[in-house]
């Protein structure tokens, strides 16, 4: 199951590893002329092991996808925003959504597996099998010094991610982000948007991921990282508990104005539409609202603009009236 | 039944009228040393005629009631801002509470009957009826040429204020009523807040009335507010037409989300409570809200301070509370 799908509304919304690989002797994908021939090399690497895994996966061609398809993988976290543009790239997905394969990114190879909540462990270990399936029939760029090689620097060495979507509402409101942002600078560790580096964190959403992907193994990032977030999480609880308690009516308040705005609104905007879930989000995870309906998260997700117009072509208006038509029916 | 109950959430809220009148012989009020005298003849005329009019009245003794009290007499407008001050004064209620004698205000007497809707012929008729009966048993100061005298000469003459009540969120909106107060203005109508001279119009509520009471008969001054109010009226309608037309998922999404709000908010400030109502008002009236509960003005009554508190003792905080609940559970 899609790891957006029967979220739980936590403060830990969902848990990503990243892999980058790319394949000895063959340049980078920008210097790369016949991208098929590698495509095709690292596609049957994932699809035609003798491993139980490779019957999971489906192949995507991207250049056979519209862009709003294209934009609807994106929104679900399934590629990264530099597989919407450029040609020759492709994603192998697993039809549970939760692992997937992108062939021809910056590097040859990307693998993701992301599952919901905080699970650092089960996302790595699933990451790790994929790569070991695959390293059963090609060859990895590695050098005994740098480790792997990648297209940019700052990804070589164990070609590592780890990353943690936080609901951090509270630690927001009181204005602690600042201060958060800057001391996991210190320890390595980078806070973003949503989507990752440069974009907002709109609905109080921020990705928890290490900086640095060298000079460390991959036991010690990853502990790295379930330490930070962890301490973050804990941060978040107790702001939560001293706003709440500090002033119970103003936070009730402000919590069922919005779910009242989403019960009975007729259009909803994308970004006012992530700032009113991420209250409902919050209230729920208090107590203050009914957990009923579907989890924010699927609905932040299920209303972005591409995965709300499906099919069809829909002015900004026409989404903002859906989106709202969504929220009241789902929320 | 009071005015404000049983409303239909049309433009035209209440009508009302208003007689300034004075005992011949007697200084007015604020010169006036023994005030008991003079109101218990105005009392006897009003309470104890051959009339069955008299057996409707009660009387109520404004310096036997609290702070509270007054103030919700006041709120129900069946007593004037004057009357909250001061000592010596009373004021002579109907129990269906739509006609009331205060005495001792700025003049002696101020017969005052308040109805429902657009419905100056009978809110006239009854004043009439109760000034007859007074009639009977005092002299008034008259002048036959200046009509009817009193302590302020902008009310002499007839002595009559005839005053509707209209909801002009539409006007407000467009930006239209600058215009209408100043060309009402030249008409010798004046349009004022809710609760008449110097008061805002919050929830887009206006009394529209006339300023001189002299130079023209009663049934001269009623047919002049009457076809200012009903061209009023005519113009708000067509504004309402012509802002749903123009844009109606915008409207609708206003409309609903003050609905939302008024369902699910845990705090609401009156002032606040009186822009949202006017939006379910609206609402209701376009057929774009589900008519149920009580009427908007009711609610906005309802929900002021001192009839919001009742016998309680509220902190503002309370109160805001209080008129949430109100407001979620009756509107």
């Amino acid at each position: 199951m899609i790891w957006y799908e029967n979220n739980k509304d936590d403060i830990a919304v969902s848990t990503r590893i990243r892999l980058a690989r790319n394949l000895e002797g063959v340049v980078f994908p920008q210097f790369l002329k016949d991208k098929k021939e590698v495509s095709d090399k690292i596609k049957d690497a994932v699809l035609k092991s003798n491993s139980t895994l490779s019957g999971e996966f489906e192949e995507i061609e991207l250049d056979k996808l519209g862009e709003g398809e294209k934009r609807q993988l994106y929104e679900a976290h399934l590629i990264s925003p530099a597989m919407l543009e450029g040609s020759g790239r492709s994603v192998l997905l697993s039809r549970d959504r939760t692992m997937s394969c992108m062939i021809m990114e910056e590097d040859h190879l990307r693998i993701q597996v992301i599952l919901p909540g905080f699970d650092v462990d089960s996302a790595y270990e699933t990451a790790d099998r994929v790569d070991d399936v695959i390293e059963e029939s090609v060859n990895y760029a590695f050098d005994e010094e740098f480790g792997y090689l990648t297209s940019c620097p700052t990804n070589a060495g164990t070609g590592l991610r780890v990353s943690v979507m936080l609901h951090l509402p509270a630690l927001e409101a009181a204005g602690k982000m600042a201060g958060i942002v800057s001391s996991a600078s210190r320890l390595g560790i980078a806070v973003r948007g949503m989507y990752g580096e440069g974009s907002a964190a709109e609905g109080s959403l921020y990705q928890i991921s290490n900086q640095v992907t060298v000079g460390l193994t991959e036991k010690e990032l990853t502990d790295k990282v379930k330490n930070v977030v962890g301490q973050i999480i804990e941060l978040e609880k107790q702001t939560r508990e001293s706003i709440y308690k500090n002033n119970p009516a103003q936070l009730e308040d402000k919590l069922w104005r919005s779910y009242g705005i989403i019960k009975y609104a007729r259009s909803i905007s994308s970004s006012e539409a992530k700032s009113l879930i991420s209250n409902v989000m919050l209230g729920r995870s208090l107590g203050i609202l009914p957990k009923e309906g579907k989890s924010g998260i699927e609905c932040i997700i299920k209303t972005e603009p591409a995965t709300l117009s499906g099919k069809e072509q829909l002015s900004p208006e026409e989404r903002d009236k859906k989106r709202a038509q969504f929220l009241r029916e789902e929320l």
